[in-house]
């Protein structure tokens, strides 16, 4: 069982009034406050929310894969 | 990164012998037990177990979404 | 409410230089250290990383279920 | 070109706070208020709204079928 | 081969006017009088016939699973 | 907001005893006689009616794009 | 459960060196030799296999819903 | 069939050459023109022209969804 | 309809306690006893039950493809 | 190593304004000047051009799998 | 075979510390200096790495078609 | 555009008599005679030809990603 690693990987949905990159940012940065080793994200749903007919929200869903077990 | 929320998903699976909608309030109820702030779920998987013949239980999976911050 | 189990799925990446399944028991044994009634696995994914033209390692995407509730 | 049908595809969100057939009854009953010739449905995704830990709408979203041409 | 099982899967549409899991249960007392050893079900597809703008009948697809050998 | 193109999609079943090329064009002629700038067709579902063995009607499934506003 | 429908499906393959149309034809005519109550199909995934460069057979697989049994 | 709300989805494609986010603009803001109740977007797909080796438009397809009846 | 070939595809778990192509092999070699022109197989599914934090069995799903009939 | 095959599956469209078949000859055709060992095709997407509310041109995505090594 | 169009699809990843955008005219430069004709791109896929919590590069996988021969 | 990257991906069916793991080995060998720069893989199907009711040869679909570009 030498030289394995294990990653996690969590849901999380970010938004943003401003852009896709922005809301993606907002989630990242709210996970990193309590959660170590993140190492990548997966885009896997955008969507918004619309209010007198323009974008209020981008809400952009996010798998993100973090280490938990490493052994070298 | 004024005015963002950020909310987390889970996946959950209910059961009951009774009916598909009995299934989702039993998860909910259960997730009610330790986690705030649920928001949605979302079906992904209906499905069930067989006892002679008849249906023992529904199990349905559901993906549950939780506000973990916001920003005003 | 009664006779009912609520199940939870977790999404672990567990990896290996030898094998797909040996891949997979890592994976496992790394959940068992901390989560307890783990169920059944489903894979996901299977991918890897190559090194001088050859397998470095197996990476297997699993969703875990275990048992949070069981009312008999 | 004797002996045709043409049917069009809609996409409609019914929903309930009773049950899932209850949101699927709201959704036709809506359409049939100004769309004629409904034939069937199909239910793409089910979800609902959480308040207090308990299911306070059942959200059903369906394409409806209907009959526009027929050539006989 | 000791300790192995070998279920087959097949595919079933039950109906019903009145309830989706009247379907579901409908298809599974017509699979129970010529088959044997069933276990489980999965709804695969979920839809229904509309006449004069209501649920003339749910129509739900199902995958069966059956136990065809076991092994101890 | 210069230089920008906006379409629509509908979706259509068309139905033809011949040929799923004929199905195609039966959709595409009824929606033509009340639809403007139809610009192209995908190919979503291809299904068919069996009477006695034989195929009664190819039933072809389109998303049909329009545009329906054009800045230059 | 008076006023119910249970239909089978079934998974087969037809080929054919003249056409997709044909390679269902095919399909078709073959279960309809041994298979009662044939009622509809689904194309499912469209092959074929290459001979010099050119279609030596399509392949076309279908899935064909039977009736199996009708409460009135 | 009190509080009860019902929506429909429209698919859109929206186009910019500058960016996603001015592509789903530009989207909106004309289905603003002449619908009502706007309330969320998903995004289905991204695409783009190329001319010259570069992004000429973005092209955007959303599914577009909006409140048609609302029972409180 | 000459040199035409027509399949069937059945769905079909098997399992084992050492591998997952071990757990396909006990799937061929169950269908083999009462099933011929076995062709091909495709894994739909791979999964497994837990026990003790390890597998107890690995569970493969397969579609297996099996000549029905040949016009040569 | 003895005994091996690989294929590479490359992704073609073809068209063609008279029929499905037709554009999936074409792509073949075209493949066929420069490649070797083409031995199947596998059907991912149909769509087509609309000019006059009338196919000008069907376009057929096809994956196209040949032979690169054979080991005996 | 008149009026035949036959396109190539490729699939590319392309990355940037900046934005989702960046990364694909990254990959569309990058195709550039090597292949012709590049028409059209679909976004497959979008992913990140992420060091320190945040954003370190948008990687963006995309189908990029080009044409590979016109007869008119 | 400095410190940007880009990447193609290729698909590729490797065969074994021997495991699952073996036809992913024989596939990344063959690749290797002739490309630079592999990378990482993705397992997309896995199936296998049958012959007298025994797996002959496993066939796996693998996505392999090779590194085409890089400026730091």
């Amino acid at each position: 069982m030498s030289d394995s690693h294990t990653y996690k990987k969590i849901e999380i949905i970010g938004s943003s009034p401003k852009s896709i990159e922005d809301a993606i940012k907002n989630a990242l940065a709210e996970c990193n406050k309590t959660l170590h080793n993140l190492e990548w994200f997966e885009v896997v749903d955008t969507r918004g929310h619309i209010v007198n007919g323009e974008v209020a929200h981008y809400q952009v869903t996010l798998k993100i894969g973090m280490l938990i077990q490493s052994d070298h």
